[in-house]
C-alpha cells in the first residue's frame, strides 16, 4: 500500500480527531484513496501537555523546522487558530513545499488573497473545507459539484452558537444569558463568544462562501452584519405567532450583476428547511439557475465533524484532486469580480417592524401615513388590545410587502419621532 | 482559453439542457475549469426530429462512428436510457478512448461491475453523479466529501414520483390514481410509471449509493422492496394522527459488518428533515461516525437539475479529477465486500401495524397475546370507537417497541387467522 507522509500543526480537539482518524482508521484512506496517510510530525507549542490521543513515539515536537525540513512530508493539516502566528506558519509551510489543509476561517477571511496568491506562485495548494460549516462539505459542493450553475441565492445558518441560543429562546423562552451559559457548558460557545454573537463569525464564513458562489471579492468587514445579541424575546414570540422563526442568516442574493450580502437575524417561514434548523446545527440553502434549490444540513462545528472535513481534504490533496481544483478555480485571483456589491439600502425584501406605543387616537393613521409616504405597503398589522391604563406601552407589529431597506430605515426614523412611540423600531428582514 | 472537445450521445430533455449549458454558458466552465467544453458531435437516432436547442451546424449526426473515430473528443456525455443499446454504446465509447459521463442509473445498477472493470482495463473513467438524485450531488458527497467516515446509516427519498403522489395523498386526501395522473401531467411520472411506483427505481439507486457508502456489492434485484402503490389513505391518515408522515424510504443501516438494505413505505416522525421532504423533491440523510448526520435536499430529476450534474461531471472529467477518483476508489472492484447483507427478517425496528376487526370481547387480549408470544412489546394502541353495528369493520392500530421484522411477520400471519380480523395486517417500519 502506498504511503503519503503527512504532518499536523496544532493538536487541540480537532487535531486530536484528525490524528485518531488517521491512526485508528487507516483502512478508510486505503479504501478511498488507495493509500495510507502516515503521520510523521505533530508540531505543538508544549510537548508536555497531556493529549487525548496517543501518538507514535518521535512524532510530537515543538520544532516547526523539523516538519518544514522533512521533504518526505507533502501534506500538512494546519490547525492553528487566530491570525498570527497562523498566517506565518501557513506561509512557511507553503514555502517549504507542503500542500496545506486548514480549518482556519478567520485567517482565510482576513488574508485569503495573499495566501492563495502565494500558494499559486509556489505551485502549492490550500484546501479549506473545514473552515466553513464544519462537517457539511459546502466548499466542495459550491466550488465543484454545483459549478455548472449561476448561483442566484445563498442563505446560511453558519453560526452554531447563535442558532443554539435562539432555539432555546424561541422554543422554551430561555433568557439570552441562560441560553448562552448553556451553550458554553455544552462546549458550543467559546469562553469569549463575542464574535459568534455579533455576526462576525458568520460574516467571515459568508465572505468565503460568497467568493465561491458568486465570485464576489468582498472583505468580511465590509459585510453589513448584526448578531442575535440584541434580539428580544418579544420579537421571537411575535414571529412565531405569525408563522415564522427568527434565525441568524448569512444572506447573499444576486440580481443581474448586483449582489446583496448581509448577516442579520431574519424571519424564516416555519416549515421551510432553513426555519427547521435547530440546536447547534448549521445549514446552507443554495439556489442555482439549473439545479434549483439545494439544501445542506449538518454539524457545523465540533472536533469529530471538523476532523471529517480535514481528513477528506487531506485525502483529496494526497491523491492530487486538490491541486487540480486549486489550479482551475483560481480562487481569490480574479482580476475583476463578475459581480458588484450592492449598497445595503437597496436590499429589496419584506420586513417585520415592531415598536411600542401608548394609546393615542391617531396611532395607526400616523404610522400608516409615514409608511405610505415612503412607498411602503403594509401586509399585516397587529396591535395588542389596549389596556385600561392609558400610559401602558403596547407593541405594534407591522409586516410589509416588498420594499427597500433604505425606505424602511427612513420610515423607522420618522416613526420614532411620534410622541406616542416609546421604543426604537425593531426591523427584521423576512425571507421569501 | 484551452478547449476540451466533447460529445453527446442522446438528445432528449437532459441532453438539450446539457447542450444549452455548454453552448450558452461557456463562461462558467471557463471560470470553474479554466477551459471551454466544446461540443463536436451530438449523436441521435433521428437527425430530422425537431430539437429544443439549436446546435452549431455539422454537430448533429446519427452516426455514432463519427464520434468514436474522432480522437480529438475526450469526454462524452452518455444520455441514453434503458439497458440496450445503452450498454453497448458505453462499451464502444470506452473502447474508443473516451471518458464517459452518464445519467443512466438502471444501466449501472444492472451492469456496473462489468462497465467499471472494462473502463479500468482501458484506463478510462465513468462519472455518474446524475444517475442518483438528479441535482443533489450525493455521489460526490458520499464517495469524496464524507470519505473519512464509516457510514452507519443512509436514508433516502430517491423517487420523486412516489414522493409527489404520497404528498398529495397525505396533505389533500387526493386518491392515488388522481395524484398519479397529476404527476404525469406535470412531467414527474413516466407514461409507464411501474418502476417508480413499485420501488424498483429507488432500489436501483440504493444499490449504487449502498456500494459507495458501505462498500456493499448487492444487486438491486436482491434488495427487498415495496412501493407506494398499495399504501392506503387510511394508514396515511393514522400516521399523521400519531405525528408521522409516510415516505418511500431507501434504507441502509450498518451494525458491525451486517448491512440491512430495503426500500419500503415507512413512518418518519413529522418535523424531522426527511419527513418534511415534499412534492417531487429528493433527499438523503447520511450518518457518519465522525461527521454525524448530514442531510441533502434538492430536485431529484428534471432536465435542468440533471444537466447541472452531468456538466459538473464533464468538468471534473475534463480537468482530470474524475480519473483520479476512479483510480483510487476502485468502485465495484473490491475482491471482498467489507459488509454482509443481513437477512430481511433480522431487521430491528419499531413497526406500525393496522388491521380491521369486528366487535368481539377478546380482540385486545387475543392480539396482545400473539404479540407477546413473539416477544413484541406494544408502545401504542388505538382502536376507533366501536359503532352500533356489531358487524362494522373498524381499524385497530398498534405501534410496537423495537423488535424484528421476522417477529412481526409471524405475528401478523397469526393475527389474520382470528375470526374477528377482517383484513390483512398492514405493517410499516417506523424510522427512529
Amino acid at each position: 500500500m502506498d504511503k503519503t507522509f503527512v504532518g499536523l500543526v496544532g493538536m487541540g480537539n480537532v487535531g486530536a480527531g484528525v490524528a485518531r482518524l488517521l491512526l485508528d482508521h487507516g483502512d478508510r484512506t486505503a479504501r478511498h484513496a488507495g493509500r495510507i496517510l502516515w503521520i510523521r510530525h505533530v508540531v505543538v507549542r508544549d510537548v508536555l501537555k497531556p493529549r487525548p490521543v496517543e501518538l507514535p513515539s518521535g512524532v510530537l515536537t515543538d520544532d516547526l523546522d523539523r516538519l518544514l525540513n522533512d521533504s518526505s512530508v507533502s501534506v500538512v493539516a494546519h490547525l492553528v487558530g487566530g491570525i498570527e502566528p497562523a498566517r506565518t506558519i501557513m506561509l512557511r509551510l507553503l514555502e517549504s513545499g507542503k500542500d496545506v489543509v486548514t480549518a482556519n476561517k478567520a485567517l482565510l477571511a482576513e488574508h485569503g488573497p495573499e495566501l492563495f496568491d502565494r500558494a499559486r506562485e509556489l505551485g502549492r495548494s490550500i484546501a479549506f473545507e473545514a473552515s466553513v460549516a464544519g462537517g457539511i462539505p459546502i466548499i466542495a459542493n459550491i466550488s465543484q459539484c454545483l459549478n455548472a450553475n449561476r448561483v442566484e441565492s445563498l442563505r446560511g445558518i453558519l453560526n452554531g452558537t447563535s442558532n443554539y441560543i435562539i432555539t432555546r429562546m424561541s422554543e422554551e423562552g430561555t433568557p439570552f444569558s441562560d441560553a448562552l451559559a448553556a451553550a458554553q457548558r455544552l462546549g458550543f460557545a467559546e469562553a469569549d463568544p463575542a464574535m459568534d454573537l455579533d455576526g462576525t463569525d458568520a460574516a467571515q464564513k459568508l465572505a468565503i462562501l460568497g467568493h465561491l458562489a458568486f465570485g464576489s471579492a468582498v472583505h468580511w468587514n465590509q459585510i453589513p452584519r448584526r448578531g442575535i445579541d440584541d434580539v428580544s424575546a418579544l420579537d421571537l414570540s411575535f414571529a412565531a405567532q405569525f408563522g415564522y422563526r427568527v434565525k441568524l442568516v448569512a444572506y447573499g442574493q444576486l440580481e443581474g450583476r448586483s449582489l446583496q450580502v448581509r448577516v442579520a437575524p431574519m424571519l424564516v417561514r416555519a416549515g421551510t428547511p432553513l426555519a427547521e434548523v435547530r440546536e447547534n446545527y448549521n445549514a446552507i440553502s443554495v439556489v442555482g439557475d439549473f439545479v434549483g434549490p439545494v439544501f445542506f444540513h449538518g454539524q457545523g462545528a465540533g472536533p469529530a465533524p471538523t476532523a471529517s472535513a480535514v481528513v477528506a481534504d487531506m485525502i483529496d490533496t494526497a491523491v492530487g484532486r486538490t491541486r487540480i481544483t486549486f489550479q482551475t478555480l483560481r480562487l481569490w485571483s480574479e482580476i475583476e469580480s463578475p459581480v458588484v456589491i450592492e449598497s445595503a439600502g437597496r436590499l429589496a425584501a419584506k420586513f417585520y417592524l415592531r415598536f411600542n406605543v401608548v394609546e393615542h387616537p391617531t396611532v395607526l393613521a400616523d404610522v400608516a401615513g409615514v409608511l405610505n409616504r415612503h412607498g411602503i405597503s403594509i401586509a399585516t398589522v397587529y396591535q395588542q388590545d389596549l389596556e385600561e391604563d392609558p400610559e401602558a406601552e403596547l407593541p405594534l407589529v407591522l409586516m410589509t410587502h416588498r420594499t427597500t431597506l433604505a425606505a424602511v430605515e427612513s420610515a423607522a426614523e420618522e416613526i420614532t419621532r411620534f410622541e406616542f412611540v416609546r421604543s426604537a423600531v425593531e426591523r427584521l428582514q423576512i425571507l421569501d
